[in-house]
């Protein structure tokens, strides 16, 4: 019932405060503010906080409780979940930290045995916990004056790393890309990243799995998983702690064994998992597949009106292993006749620094519908005059020729403003001509999973 | 004279225009905002342009004219061309396109003759010229409600591409980066970058030299020169077109043979030049040249309160040929006396999520303090609610410490600002330790080419 996690009809908050800067008084405010089931605040020192009754234990509380979030001190957290077993409660999130990660391996292996004997379902410890943008489960203790948190939208994202989590989190909100589901997993303690690529795998709210990971906790399952879940759906994750030293800084972090990045790198080729290099790199990844349909084939257009932009962007594509498709002379003859006589019509198609949105939507239509032609790099340097808002529609249109693209938009307030309208609306902007570039060649990357994994699953 | 480009006393605009939106009226409406020098507009249809005296032909002008802008049609520029070498000006920007990059071989040759015949030194054309934040030089022509421009700084800009360098000063402005001077150069039909290094390299406002180059016009003089400069300022370079596909765009873009790239490549390891792979890399590596000194040695140290980002960090260190320094026990001691009992004392620093900007002071203190480390990669996630702006004057403080250091810090608006005080108070600001450990690794890069190019010069 991992699902109770994300979609309970009523929580319990154990530890709840009347002190705001506290964890249990961010947290029941949150979910005040975002969720319509049923909340408990448990706490024996008071009688109501937030204007909600208090329960001196959960035991207290009468109706069901689908989920406790537990935010007490290390020490007294066994006790409190056996309080939760007792009262019947499968779904906990541990939000407390000072297990496994800082030696404490007994008190960890204390609330595993618990666990176990309640059948609860443990998400953490020393975790965040979760952040549903449809449910409005939103255990994520940060000051709303310093964290942006996304709109709903089609993202699974898994963290070993709260922090990590909620500062991507916080980007995400910023650039405008939408979030389903985000779950911190601590010390995974019990549930862990194959659980959750299981859930996400059937969620249809989800459209890429995108995950940070320290380390892994059961290799040959988690890549059975992953490969039946990319056939659906992409997989993007970083892996840390590849080398010797951030080995180290891994083991005192999330008190994880990192293992050996050669086989991690391996495992991800062997189950359709797309690696991200950085955190850049997962962010531009999951930005372009939550958004694009894989592409087909390696065949490439570059439509700009910056000379210098459509050059890097070339030599990129090379370097990523895309080709700049042939265009054909059908394609080339319009392209020709929509450009002004000092442009010169092909590929990279350069309309120019005095291309207006008319212009880019002719050439646009004819690059689109040209069937050499199956991804599509869209420079706009918003900083040339007659280019002006008009574009997002443009743009906006483009997704109706079904073929996947990305943009290259980035500049001061008036260029950020455009960027962030056309992320909202699900196409993915880069501030450069190579990161635009390599999101093409990770949609590619899918469309090559796809059929990897579909071809294997045939035989 | 090349100086009479960026600090003229008096300027004429040739082709200066009544209407808003026309370049000859932006040119024009920039420089009265800007320039204190005398400006002379020069057009035999208008009598007066924005409040100022408006000449029918340059040669009308009775005061000397020490630099003269023409924005006119290509087929006028050469008759111009002579108006001015009639009246005496040396140094003529030609922001007019038209010429070599669309084939108009003889167009372009024919105001090289006419340059020639009157000693006149030729910037462009096909560019938009010149800025210059310190003498109020400025023939960008771009509308100020899209472009910021950037405030008076320590880096020297040079830009094969007009557009291209329009949008990374925007870019500069928007991330709080200031330049002393940036040029345009177009076509290159007379100075070129090679004048431009030598000029920057003697001017003391100038702290780092950026490039964006298609191709080099005397590679062996290019080498010559960059050697030279790089000996007392750092040259950061870009080069575009560096495969079969670029190339060809080069050409089409300002009429250039892009060359090699592996040639390229290798002489820029022979004058010392660091080679930028992509536009973020040129931005973030000058930025980090314009403000740190250069690192000694390859040890550095990695401060964060998030465990994540410290571990990326750490496995970036490596790939960049860095090494985490083996902290004294000395300073592993004090650090321990700083951090909570769950934090781990080490390489990284992890101070951990409830560090506040007093945990960084001392724990910095004590890390730059160390003799083994030689440079600092100081990760803020300012999304982790203890830590706040105090932490500004914490990082400013470390410059006294006289070891370079770069930061992490990203997110939503909070962050961003806090970002931005920092990066106008000149500490490099990057948005993932990836980057910001790149940029580490940039200075210990120049490090190394000035104890080479010093060796060379005493042998």
């Amino acid at each position: 019932m991992l699902e109770k996690f994300f979609s309970p009809k009523s929580i319990a908050v154990i530890g709840a405060s009347r002190k705001p800067g506290k964890v249990g008084y961010a947290i029941l405010q949150n979910l005040k503010n975002s969720f319509s089931g049923e909340i408990y605040p448990v706490n024996p020192n008071a009688t109501e906080i937030l204007g909600l009754k208090v329960y001196p234990c959960v035991r207290d509380i009468e109706e069901k409780v689908d989920l406790a979030i537990i935010a007490v001190k290390a020490e007294i957290v066994p006790e409190i979940l056996e309080s939760c077993g007792k009262k019947g409660i499968k779904n906990v999130i541990i939000i407390s930290s000072g297990f496994k990660e800082v030696g404490n391996i007994e008190g960890e292996e204390k609330i595993k045995k618990i666990a176990k004997k309640y059948k609860i379902r443990i998400l953490g410890p020393n975790c965040i916990g979760i952040y549903d943008s449809y449910s409005g489960v939103d255990t994520l203790f940060a000051d709303p004056k310093r964290v942006k948190k996304p709109a709903k939208g089609h993202v699974g994202f898994i963290s070993q790393s709260g922090a990590l989590g909620l500062a991507l989190l916080d980007r995400y909100a910023e650039m405008g890309l939408g979030i389903s589901k985000f779950v911190s997993m601590g010390n995974k303690a019990d549930v862990n990243e194959i659980d959750f690529l299981k859930l996400f795998g059937k969620d249809p709210s989800i459209r890429v799995i995108s995950m940070y990971i320290e380390s892994v906790s059961n290799g040959k399952e988690f890549m059975k998983v992953s490969r039946e879940v990319a056939k659906t759906k992409p997989i993007v994750a970083l892996k840390a702690g590849r080398t010797e030293k951030g080995k180290r800084a891994v083991a005192s972090h999330t008190g994880a064994m990192a293992g050996s990045y050669e086989v991690y790198e391996a495992a991800f080729k062997q189950s359709g998992i797309i690696e991200a290099n950085d955190l850049e790199e997962l962010m531009d990844f999951t930005k372009a597949l939550a958004a694009q349909p894989a592409m087909k084939g390696n065949k490439i257009a570059i439509v700009t009106n910056g000379g210098g932009f459509g050059i890097i962007a070339c030599d990129q594509a090379e370097a990523e292993g895309l080709e700049l498709a042939e265009l054909s002379k059908d394609t080339l003859k319009k392209i020709k006749e929509i450009l002004p006589a000092h442009a010169v019509a092909g590929n990279p198609a350069d309309l120019t620094g005095d291309a207006d949105s008319e212009r880019y939507k002719q050439v646009l239509d004819a690059v689109f519908k040209d069937p050499a032609v199956q991804g599509v790099c869209v420079i706009c340097l918003m900083q040339l005059a007659p280019l002006d808002e008009r574009i997002v529609e443009v743009l906006e249109e483009c997704k109706m020729y079904a073929k996947p693209f990305t943009l290259c938009i980035g500049g001061s307030a008036y260029s950020i403003e455009i960027a962030k309208r056309l992320q909202r609306n699900g196409i993915p902007v880069y501030p450069t001509p190579h990161r635009a570039v390599k999101a093409l060649r990770v949609l590619y990357e899918y469309g090559n999973i796809l059929k990897r994994v579909k071809r294997k699953s045939k035989t």
